[in-house]
């Protein structure tokens, strides 16, 4: 790696900041969330070209590419690899402060060694210096989380997911990093949704259980944690748009069950109570495991519907949503903590108006960590501003550490960015960089989030 | 002008922040929305005096001088012009950090090559050159524009509006700049308003309809919006309190639309599905003519009960409201997008925690743009603010420019503050001043909105 | 004192700032809103030691401890004080960016003349020197008031308070800082407290009128304010989770405050409406005495269940509340302003979102003024955010200052802590360290505090 003022990003704006950098930059990764897939991973195929790298899935460049005025054919359309790639090129060229630009720019410097700058009349010989390199060292999935140093990786996965791939990468002990599922509950949640109904067959099913009521939903969710659990599972994840309000009694919660499984009628109120229930039941049973809880909030889906009935699920017209109620996540919360039942938890918000309601809420549970900004928020000033935040308002080491919460193998630099960020801000407020700060910038690191694995 | 260093307000804090500048300085004003007054630019009478010029009707200076204790009688009272000028300008003096002191000194310094510090003991000084000054050059409105190098005017002008002084200035070839109207449909929308009935009957007046029901309202508004049209209107716009909460079908607006008219019983959620309903109509209806749609939105009007019995509307009592579920304005949005009937669309709103559910929405829509930081916010932090948080979630291109929104034919140097503050901007995130950033620059501070006026 | 660069805490950026800081340095303190102990004030009995000067209330401390890890024993339990203060040591070493860091740098440096970096192998040498300090000077509240130089403090008193301290204070010629009552009317709002009746009782007992109905409540209330006021009460205060929402009339009013003291039923409706007719009713009286009035809004209580049965209030398990719509916070003032009966008023946010929404109504009436960031906003951002946006918004001179909200007497050294950030603050926006800047400074730092209270 080149010297740090040499770098294509380089955000390290004091000598303290530089000092700390060191002592973290070779630090290895915990991936405790991402989406990335356990299939890719087993099956380790190289890539075709860095078209397809960056643009097949990555949802964060095609809203950026739109955003630009190109024209949806070369995004999600039928035009060739290298004619997105083209329009991308010539997209990122002007985006300046957007943080693709910088993530893209370490991307190319990391795993491809380059360090063109990104301009249109650039774009031809990175496409073939990016497929050159690929050919040359067969960079494929596996390839590339050596490359970053990543030691854990969490993916992100249903709970009837029979999780082969992850059993299948377990045995396999020429690959000895970590790679385990985590328990994302948002289906069992989405009750809304036409195949509800469907779906907690399909759940029964993966369970042995016949669910027809509450307690026997209760009954299929423990065995799969279980089962998740046996495959050294550590953290849950629930990011769904209706957020919990109210906790229902159990007989109230398994009277909407019955109705949300029978299309029978039920109020918005008798819903998010339901809601409020199973989060405070999952809470309880991830507890008991040592699993964490993650809690992604304020998140609308699906703004475009014409897009939506074009493109599916995941393919840029998610958008920031309100700032709930602070006493719909305090209750959850408070419920679990006066059960004993808290587990440890991280929370994350799209929306920065809740940062202060959210950390402030943190501080009044040991447990409680606010999650780095994340997905709209997760650009430089959105992690200075999280990091900022917490310092204010808790001490500095409550809190977990970076997420990718990514779809790519490249997006591993963004650790190295968030450690940048780190530094450079711990840079600005310590006195000195001494053991101390050495010691916390590991903490939000590596030994933070290490930590949780190994409790 | 002199040279940057020495301007009464240089925000060029790089070089490539100057560098930009120097391609941006000189481009002519694309002033797409405002509250000038087509009759004052017609007949182009020139002014008395300095204090007339400031203090006749601008509720940010009078806010300001109330703020600092000024006594209502030199605010909008019976004092002398020069006695409320002193007044100011001893308010003035000490208002630091607020965007009142930058622009009048840019106005000075513009329009009057005036650079004596804005202190009590220059108020005399002041008073008599900028005078003498008036008098010397004859400003009037039309020299003002002139001078600010202004080449496109949209005036904020009633659907009832008779339009004769937009005719006539077109009709006077001695005068080139385009001034056209702009189609504002607040009144249509105030249904709680006790001349609402009236009005409407005014409406079916001028387009020769007699209204009764949604049908014939909707007949009458496209014959104004053809009128409008027929003169060049090119931007609608619509700055009401309450915003569309649902949107009713057309049998549920009619029905509401009947009570109105009638005085009858109508709930808060049956008026704001009618206005979502008409808001889906206005829209589709702009789109079919290229108009552009301008949503203002968070406003609370008129808060100070006894001041609005004194002073009026518009007299500086009017507020920032709270953030409107994200929902509301989705559903709108998406409506006219799924009957492919989205216009180009800008949103500005007056609270900013709105910011980033608001330039998310934006994201999912390709024709909708948040708009520059508006009234209570278009100070240079709340420039900085939009234009970082656009650069955040979208790309920078996106935004299409400044606007004044107003009320004085001096307020045009806020464009020369606008331009520093993107070229500021843009020179501490781009890596060279070269030709992308030069372009960005133009996109952000001309061509943008040309590009709007020319579709 | 040192040098500014020597001191521990410097944040003086700029000669302008520094020019300003010497101007306000040494100005009293006025401190008109704080909860130090009357009794404490009077009785003057010297401290033990820095550990429970530092550790034996402050809730600020206990948050910040917990956050970092520390069991609850070296908290709140059962610990000696130096175990306790050695964790706290250890705690705060690391506690980069929150400014206890910085206040307990500034409490050691202006009242123990102690400068060692605030690390744990320095907290043996604090322990010592520190309790040397005490024990030498006999560091009591009067001696740590004095060498504050406060010239008055405003304590907060329930309205059933004796206020004997007060007196005894008053009496005793040798203390000539002005120690005053305010009037805190929480209990009075408080209905849903299981011990409300009981309390009205007791208002009614220490105002010789038997409280059962609306205007008996108002007679003992009128009652013990005017007894607050003869003893110099000057400001009021109030800080309930629940804020008015709508204003009840007389009679409605009458009829909750009846459901309430029978445990009868009641909406929350009618609760918030009677809130509503309290807070006009309660600030046409403090306008009638010229008490000023201040409103703490935006705060959740007592979030942690098991903590609270543990701990009871006030030991750091509030929270940060969500925004108020701020409609509900117009109603009151312009009630109040149309009945002329708008005291000068001061309102406190916790929650940053409504600092717009808040300071925009400020402007919308000449007597509402915002206040300084408090409590979990009060660091050093939060301070910079609210002079910020008050001159963005306002004029720079509406703001009232500082206020401690106190419950330690070291706590003045928030004072310094202000009058740095307002003079570097102001040193970044004024052209010259000129009569008016000092001015202004003076104004945040004492004047504007000082006319309220001799108004």
């Amino acid at each position: 790696m080149a010297e740090f003022k040499d770098r294509p990003v380089n955000l390290l704006k004091s000598k303290f900041a530089e000092a700390l950098y060191k002592e973290v930059k070779d630090l290895p990764i915990i991936d405790y969330h991402c989406h990335l897939s356990p299939k890719e991973i087993y099956e380790d195929e190289p890539f075709d070209n860095i078209g397809v790298m960056w643009l097949a899935g990555d949802h964060y460049k095609w809203r950026l590419m739109r955003s630009n005025g190109v024209d949806e054919k070369y995004i999600t359309g039928d035009a060739t690899w290298e004619e997105k790639f083209n329009y991308f090129i010539e997209t990122v060229a002007t985006a300046y402060g957007n943080p693709i630009q910088d993530w893209v720019a370490l991307e190319l410097e990391m795993f491809f060694g380059i360090t063109l700058p990104l301009k249109k009349e650039n774009a031809k010989a990175i496409w073939e210096k990016a497929n050159a390199v690929i050919k040359d060292k067969k960079l494929s999935p596996r390839k590339l989380i050596k490359m970053a140093n990543v030691e854990f990786i969490a993916t992100t996965d249903d709970p009837t997911d029979t999780l082969e791939y992850h059993k299948l990468i377990a045995e396999d002990k020429s690959f000895t990093v970590k790679v385990v599922p985590s328990f994302r509950v948002d289906n069992i949640l989405l009750a809304k949704d036409k195949n509800y109904k469907s779906y907690i067959t399909k759940l029964g099913d993966a369970a042995g259980v016949k669910v027809s009521d509450l307690s026997s939903l209760e009954e299929a969710i423990i065995k799969r944690m279980d089962y998740f659990k046996s495959l050294g599972c550590k953290f849950s994840d629930v990011g769904t748009e209706a957020f919990a309000d109210g906790i229902a009694t159990k007989e109230e919660a398994d009277r909407t069950f019955k109705k949300l499984l029978a299309n029978g009628e039920y109020t918005e109120k008798e819903y998010l109570a339901f809601v409020g229930y199973m989060l405070v039941f999952l809470g309880n049973e991830y507890a008991k495991r040592d699993m964490a809880m993650q809690l992604h909030i304020c998140v609308t889906r699906n703004s475009n519907t014409a897009m939506f009935e074009k493109c599916g699920r995941d393919a840029g017209f998610d958008c920031v949503g309100d700032a709930l109620d602070i006493r719909r996540v305090r209750e959850v919360l408070d419920a679990l903590n006066s059960m004993n039942g808290l587990p440890e938890t991280i929370i994350y918000t799209l929306n920065p108006s809740m940062y202060y309601t959210l950390i402030t809420l943190c501080g009044a549970f040991r447990k409680v960590h606010m999650g780095i900004s994340w997905w709209f928020c997760d650009h430089k000033r959105g992690m200075y501003e999280t990091l900022e935040y917490v310092t204010e308002l808790l001490h500095i080491t409550n809190m977990v550490g970076m997420l990718t919460d990514s779809r790519s193998f490249l997006s591993y630099v963004r650790h190295d960015y968030y450690r940048q960020i780190v530094c450079d801000f711990l840079g600005g407020i310590v006195k000195d960089a001494d053991a101390d700060a050495i010691s916390v910038a590991k903490a939000l690191c590596y030994t933070n989030a290490k930590k949780i694995i190994e409790e």
